[in-house]
């Protein structure tokens, strides 16, 4: 089969790969219908986290079930399933707890998962899927009508990460809430906030598509400025306070900081960007301002179904988050184009 | 009148000070039926906090009313009022949120509160409370047995911001909770997660008379261990992964790396230690745990209505922290008992 490999600095290829085999008997094989990059996969492609070895590369896809080992029970081939960005085994005190992004057996995509052998990475054809019962969710009623499959691939991450960042950021029916990022996480940040009643929903972004993609997920405000400024706006918009809940969908020092101080006293930060550079909160502002902080890598696996019916009967379209759909071959295109910023999320097709 | 004011390190005198007068018809004058000292009273007294100028001392009081001014609506004179940690209007944007202690208008006791002129420190016989209808809690039925005095006092301060604690760490009914700091602060935080209905609750103290009152306050274990040796306990004791919730009553960089790393894995940690030596806090050990951080500067006034009837009902016996009790002219004395750790909390009567 053929699978993306990134090699080196703006080097993804793809090519021949092993075929996938069942082997433990609780995994599964799938045989990739959607697949796409992700904002964290230009970080090993822009050379900012080194590349120690060639590595297989993907983490979010939908798929039909190929095959089944003898002990997967609630997956069967033919199913129509949705993959976390993560492998997980459903069943330790921890999956059990709802944080199955911290499962004590699971590990990641396009690597060894511990004991349970190597799960390919989700751009490519197939992937072995090891435990197959606590990874994938099964979609109802088979494979869905083709418009519905972007709106399902952003259940495997962007879609439930953004619901992450509001759940984290305790949003609630009548909620203030602005969003610090308006790439693919935080325009499904909006949608999470939006379904979860807040009354009015401030989109932090520069971009005219990504604003009308804003307006159009439910943000009621606008507002282009950052750092100071952007604390300054938003503080003026509510009560000379600030909004009870700010969305960090970002990730660098800056964006956090701003985030914090964003905040009215009391309120609360929603955190998902992935950190860069590893910023700290600084205790004495948090301790002055009683504003909490919360959130993390998402533990999607756990928001699926809350979210599934909603993408199923298009209540909520966070499929339209991708606006460039390349074939697999064309996947070093696609890293490109959102390396440029030339798109905000790319959905592959094998 | 006399009251308590720092010179410098380790000097504080009582001594003849101006009798407090209404001024501006939106204040009263209280006198004083029992003060108290606060662990963080200490820095200025050890120079961990340089002291510029003399000032006077003690945020912690109840009394009686003596004088109200004449736009006073709620406090008469006669009624027996608890005082909080810091004046407020409990009209502004951030006291009708429920976090007076951001109140716009606010301010601290034995200084100038903006144009509202000088609030006198609580350590006195007397003291002008600006805006004491925001500022003052009546407790309704006049004043009440003397062997309530204690209790009704640490609503001042201790025992709301060990509510806070709790409430910051979201302790729910079936929370498992450890509690960093056995002062007065973290002693309270058990009776606040107790009352919240955690199942079980863990002190952290090696000090055999604070361990017995962690007990009789509702611990169900005791962990002496700090740092990496507590974090190990405090993981096996909870399925290998920690408790629920963390509740940081100390303030230093390592209580607080203690607490942020014994949580399980989307857990909380409710914080209300005064950072010292400003701690920061890693967000990448956040982003990969999913452990939330929240609390601060406790908006006591906001709880005394819940935490009151408890108190009077003797169904919290908050008013056990207090292990020494002075005269107002033994206040030297006070300070000296609480540095040198021969009290947990001082309580002085003018």
């Amino acid at each position: 089969m053929r699978a993306a490999t990134i090699y080196g600095e703006r080097d993804v290829r793809v090519e021949e790969a092993p075929e996938p085999v069942i082997s433990t008997g609780r995994d599964a094989v799938v045989r990739v219908v959607a697949s796409c990059v992700c904002g964290s996969d230009l970080w090993p492609y822009r050379g900012v986290r080194a590349i120690a070895e060639p590595r297989r590369m993907g983490h979010e896809f939908v798929g039909v079930v190929d095959e089944v080992g003898d002990d997967v029970q609630t997956v069967q081939v033919g199913d129509f399933v949705i993959a976390p960005f993560y492998v997980c085994d459903g069943v330790c005190v921890n999956c059990r707890n709802g944080f199955s992004t911290s499962c004590l057996a699971g590990g990641a995509w396009g690597a060894q998962v511990r004991d349970e052998g190597f799960a390919d990475g989700g751009q490519g054809e197939r992937v072995r899927v090891p435990y197959a019962d606590g990874t994938l969710f099964v979609v109802p009623g088979g494979r869905p009508d083709d418009a519905l499959i972007p709106g399902l691939l952003t259940l495997s991450d962007v879609m439930c990460t953004g619901h992450h960042a509001a759940v984290s950021g305790a949003v609630r029916a009548g909620s203030t809430v602005a969003v610090v990022g308006d790439g693919a996480v935080g325009l499904c940040a909006i949608i999470a906030a939006e379904r979860l009643g807040a009354q009015r929903i401030v989109a932090m972004s520069r971009h005219e598509s990504r604003q009308a993609l804003a307006r159009s997920f439910g943000a009621t405000d606008i507002v282009p400025e950052r750092g100071e400024e952007g604390i300054a706006v938003l503080k003026k918009m509510f009560d000379g306070i600030g909004p009870d809940v700010v969305l960090e969908c970002v990730g660098t020092k800056e964006s956090m900081d701003q985030a914090l101080r964003s905040a009215r006293p009391g309120g609360q930060v929603g955190f998902v960007g992935v950190p860069a550079g590893g910023p700290e909160l600084p205790v004495p502002v948090m301790f002055g301002t009683n504003v909490g902080v919360r959130g993390g890598v998402a533990p999607v696996r756990d928001y699926m179904a809350e979210l599934l019916p909603e993408v199923l009967d298009g209540r909520i379209e966070p499929g339209r988050v991708f606006d460039l759909t390349l074939p697999l071959s064309e996947t070093a295109a696609a890293y490109a184009a959102m390396d440029e910023r030339r798109a905000v999320k790319v959905l592959l097709r094998p």
